[in-house]
């Protein structure tokens, strides 16, 4: 007993302040440490590590025994049947979403409270109005989920937003002007891009691993498992006492069953209000990452529209220095000439009158330009030069 | 009471222009709010925000406990046992699909009306005859669903055709010509195809998963459903004063039929004609978007096409270049050379007669052209110049 | 009725040409309109559009209620219990696969009738003997399915190896030589490649796709559902009789047999059979998929390699662009050494004998040459060159 | 009768030599016919057809009725119960296979021998001896399949050292040195590369595939099958006397076992020892592939370092060139200069000393020079210029 | 049995070093030969060689009939139900493993010791607090296991954090100086963060493969099934004497629990815990594959983005190549204007004076300028230069 303190206390300096909001509404802040979070909880220091805002873990959604752990982008939370613990409350994008899910619970505990007023009041059929009248109301824990999602789906949902306003221009701007402050803004893009994909992909392959698990959203039915466990102790009394027969068709659950825990055996909620509540948000964060698919798309398509840019614009540049060294053959060819009739070798030519000086640079001039020309001619011919 | 009545009016301000198509075929706008909405088809406000028009959500169909929810392309709808819901029903491109409907519901309604009509006359041996005598007559939310996915479909396909028609002129234009013009055409129809093949493959994934999941499709016979909770309602009086082991076998059921909703215990539909619908329209889906993924092909052939072809361009530039710069070598040598005559130190040839000159002339040009040539030999042995 | 009948007559306008092939493997031609071949094999309008040849749909197998629906690549049949009809039964395509398939029925019919007669002198050891003796007999539907298989199987294989010996010389002889010419040879067996890649690609997810389910498989076995049928129909009466209990087992099927179809309720054939058909012809297709995958990379490989290559040679055309103009640069100071001596400004030098110009000559050559020597020196050195 | 016999001796004309290993681990040659074959194996011809060489089969395990048809790269086996027919056993890549299998067998039964002659002696307790002793001994298929595995595994293996040896040195070659010898060396290395990797692959996917399917698995279970159908047919008759009761229990069998063949009904053997000897062989062929994948992003980051190499290299050449350009510019502005004095137009300077013929060259040297350098700096300034 | 001696004796050669640690913590070094750990751990000899450093597995967990063999990383382990043997224990990578599980399962002894003494104390309610107390003491095997996990995630999780910060620097340096030494470290990091990769993809794949298939996790509970063992042989006695119909009720186990082995038949342990266990570390390896998918990322796009520029800058240098060589042409063709005055033909402009002389040199000059300027207007007008 006494060591088991001691290592309590030793481990209780690591405790962590948290914002419980419990089933009405009303939010306080709680300094817990980590032992006594896992006994209030159930969950092991796995799980707990999961929230951990150091170690950066990815998206993820656990359905536990008697708790769900959130740790979906900025929010950290632990839902239980009846409270939600939250981390890094003070965060401001913290903030909205815990004034949301405060709100949201008052509402419900309100109307709930006016419900059971009024069914203690016209009781029966009143149960039978509300069922075709509406949605059904929802347990506290998915609530506090679907607060969750939706906080998380609305902040990459933002994010995106943004980008993709930054995004297309400075992309254009590149198509149009290729400069090094342009290359290096759209790689900084391009780095949000891949990171603020990542981390929509992992919502979205959270949501649909639980969509496709039956089990796993069974686990998350706390308040019903609490229930079902209530009256379970009740009636297992009565159960060792029942035949043979019984026995077997109980074994029988176990079986189909696969992976319930030992608390929930023979416990099979209905799944469908929380498959409806996923697919509701898996459909919101398929949008969101079509988004982005699509200006990932766009960043490679301008890449590589660029590169085809910049080769065609490099050929051309090749092709205008083929035209130059072309042109500067002649006129080197020309300077030959020139150059021959300013060797101190005498030819009559150089005691001719001036007209000779006029023909003989009016000829070397003409002459080099028509062997360009001629040239130029054959090069567009053979289709080198455009 | 009062305060549920104040909720309703604040949300009330959110109407929407519906068009409400009945089972026998008659349609007319309604302007209804959204919790009413809510109450009319079981709905929760989630699953109508997959249907907002401004959320842009991909497309999605939904099974749920009284209605399904369509979210293909234009066609944004609610499809109950009794009714369909059509938003934008003004949009210019779903006018022909409300037609497609309303038509198609009213053949139904007549038809059923006839079939009646005979049947009261001879009734049993009747049936057995319709039995062989050709498909089974769909229930009213799979005529509708048909009437949708075809619509969709169709659409796609449309574009798709449109696409093709602009995109291999265009491509086979740029590999003639690579002209910024043609560059940015290409690039248009590039971003289009990406976007077109995004939503013909979330239509795809879509009808997949649904195939997949046998009893996602269970949920959408509405009919059925409907038909089964009546007759349960019925029943369950009896069930109540059951011995206990009907009891038991009743919740063998409850294993099996993992997802159904508590409404639906026990039923079972046969969902052969479900499937056979979403199989014909899948294959379909499947053919458009193997035309857009040839065409993608296309695309990015003729990018590896043109780089290939640009690289090669620039190699043929680059060999011009190296054999216009040993031209101009060797002119440059002819250069020295008659500089070397122009120099004004005094040697015997200078004083001799013009045959000299023209030797010198011509020992320096056909002594540049024989370096030349030799250069361009061992260019084109050593394998550098083509 | 009278409506029914002008209904009838107004979509008879669209008959096609069946080629019609009974049990007895006997064949003739029918002109039949698209209702009656609805009613003839109980599939719904949109399964025969699959068949459609001008819509162009991929390859598909469907198993229904009465018939197979089997678009194999050239192949578009309808395959019911007791009669092939085959589309486009003229295309030369199709005739070989017509001829092997009226032998291959004829053959097997023969040898049933052969057997029944044996069976009938010598019955029941006979039939043990059969079972040891080698494998089973198909039933009329699977012949009929194995000789679409082999035919579009021996299409694509075919197909596969003439592209093969198109594609492996034009490859190699565009890594040897890089003209346009070669390039577009290789552009056009590359998207011919991708294409026939899709191609087997969907026939080879087609019959995955049917080996992974079982309740398709089951759904093919169309004679042994008729005769289930029959059986059924017969028994039923006795059903109705039956006490309660009998009645839960049977709903017990029900549950178990998720999708089967209302009239095989309870039957589930033994699939063996048909996994084993399949399973040898997804061999096949995945030995022609590998061999086209293996010809893909190739082309990958190829277009890197010449890519490469092209960059290579583009080095060594700049390499010798850098040492020509290195040359040309001394060249040019000889061109400057030369013309300062041309200058008009009087020196010593002009006046000194004819040795001094062969000194001069001989030294600025020289000196150029050293310079240019050395220049080359320092840029191998630095590793500029070579 | 006849026609049979015909049959049989038309197709007799393709007997293929096959190696026939017994239990006893005894081996012998047989020219066997394909007929012969099949009645032998229970085989239909289309799973023969897999074995033969001359079609390029992809690898493949299939579990029959009463054979393991066995494609796994070289050997090209059918397992039966009792006996392994091997081809191609001539081929040397075979012959250490088929040792080994003989070997293996041979011990096998030697130890069984042993087994039963201790059993027979001490029975009961030694069997429970056994068990705590170590691994169950293996049926007869499944030593012969292990053997098969094995060397399937190994000779991949070793073709995947012996390429890594070759890959690696000539990669780090083609780095330091692009020549075209090297390239298409690396080249030749890819393509196997790519080759061995789809091979690999192949048995992996084909062991992944039976690990998946159970069914499959307990196909293989052929010595247990044919105990299981001995001990049938000896239980049928009084199956047939059973109640009713027991008769709905086997039909229950067939429900859940649903692929098994109908001889094998309501048989579901132990997969545990196929599981685990097949997830043994899977984790060595995946370290195989993962060799593979490595070696193949080595190649592909080469490509992409070499890419990088030569664009950089190519910079480096430009940046040379426009170092010469500007050289040339300014000599050739030199030459401008000192042509300029070698105009005939007289001025004073002509007329001077000899001092201003050096004043004028090391002007306009220096002046060049000057300038030139001028040049560089702001190149270097501006960014251009390394 | 001599010769099963012999074997013994001759296998007995291939003896390695295990570190054994025991339930209580104690640990210590055996020389066991292979023999004699398959017959204490039960496992075959293919399963041992999945341990053999020689062999290079990849990251493998197998869970069989009495141990689970580990491979992940560095860790080379085999846990039964009561002991932990290790391999390779004096590697130094090793060493804290070993201390941490000493630590682990010593406190954890201490821990049951002090709890069995507790409740021998107060039994009843005392369970019953504890398991509202924090969550479930877990068996010794999954203790173990948790630590192996740990481990080989820390190690992962440093060896990813070492390589962050080393190549975030280097491709920083790299897009500001391409080197071939930055070019080649880059390059050793990439080949470095893909061996990575594949690593944690491989610890990441086999906790997935785990987490889906229930009954391989269920292999996993040695102690469960120990216990289960011997209660069970306890039982079967009375089972022989049970009625036929529990049999058939038994019977109906074997079918569900598909592949669970002869000896844990019916046992169907609750895998819960287990998964949780799994789940837990799954997600971190999942955060470390994501800190290297977004390294891998980043590398891609710094290879891009340094394509891009390079491409760029190569633009740039060939557009100042055109300018010089434009620059050049112009002088050069002032040479030519030049050199013509400098022929030998006498024409009246050469007896002038010396104001003509600066007249044609300036003209020349201002003409070759203007003509430039116009030249590089033009080219910039076309878009050709910058």
């Amino acid at each position: 007993m006494q060591q088991q303190q001691q290592q309590q206390r030793r481990k209780g300096s690591a405790t962590r302040t948290w914002l419980v909001i419990s089933e009405s509404g009303k939010s306080h802040v709680e300094e817990v440490g980590k032992h006594s979070i896992m006994r209030r909880t159930g969950l092991p220091a796995r799980d707990l590590r999961i929230l951990d805002p150091v170690l950066f873990y990815p998206s993820t959604v656990l359905g536990r025994e008697r708790a769900i752990v959130v740790n979906l982008e900025h929010i950290k939370a632990i839902i239980t049947a009846s409270e939600v613990l939250v981390l890094n409350s003070m965060d401001p994008s913290v903030i909205p979403f815990v004034r949301e899910l405060e709100c949201r619970v008052a509402t419900a505990a309100a109307a709930a409270a006016a419900a059971t007023a009024i069914k203690n009041g016209s009781s029966g059929e009143m149960a039978v109005v509300a069922k075709g009248d509406g949605p059904k109301v929802l347990p506290f824990e998915f609530k506090a989920l679907e607060v969750c999602l939706e906080s998380a789906c609305r902040r990459l949902e933002n994010e995106t937003s943004t980008l993709e306003q930054e995004a297309y221009p400075a992309l254009d701007e590149l198509t149009s002007k290729i400069s090094t402050l342009n290359l290096q803004r759209v790689r900084h893009i391009k780095s949000r891009l891949v990171a603020l994909y990542g981390r929509v992909q992992k919502v979205r392959d959270e949501l649909e691993n639980l969509l496709d698990d039956d089990m796993d959203m069974a686990e998350m039915y706390l308040t019903d498992k609490l229930a079902h466990q209530l009256e379970d102790n009740d009636s297992r009394n009565d159960v060792v006492d029942g035949d043979s027969k019984s026995d077997d068709e109980s074994d029988d659950d176990l079986k189909t069953n696969k992976s319930s825990s030992g608390n929930v055996t023979g416990f099979k909620p209905n799944i469908e209000e929380l498959e409806m509540l996923l697919e509701a948000y898996f459909a919101q964060i398929e949008g969101t990452m079509n988004k982005l698919s699509t200006m990932r798309e766009y960043v490679d398509d301008t890449e590589d529209y660029i590169n085809i840019m910049l080769d065609d614009k490099q050929n051309q540049l090749l092709q205008m220095g083929v035209l130059l060294s072309t042109a500067n053959l002649f006129i080197n060819a020309g300077i030959v000439v020139v150059g021959l009739f300013g060797m101190n070798i005498q030819i009559e030519l150089f005691d001719a009158s001036p007209a000779q000086f006029w023909e003989t640079t009016g000829g070397t001039i003409v002459g080099c330009l028509i062997m360009y020309l001629i040239a130029i001619f054959f090069g567009k011919k053979g289709g080198l030069l455009g």
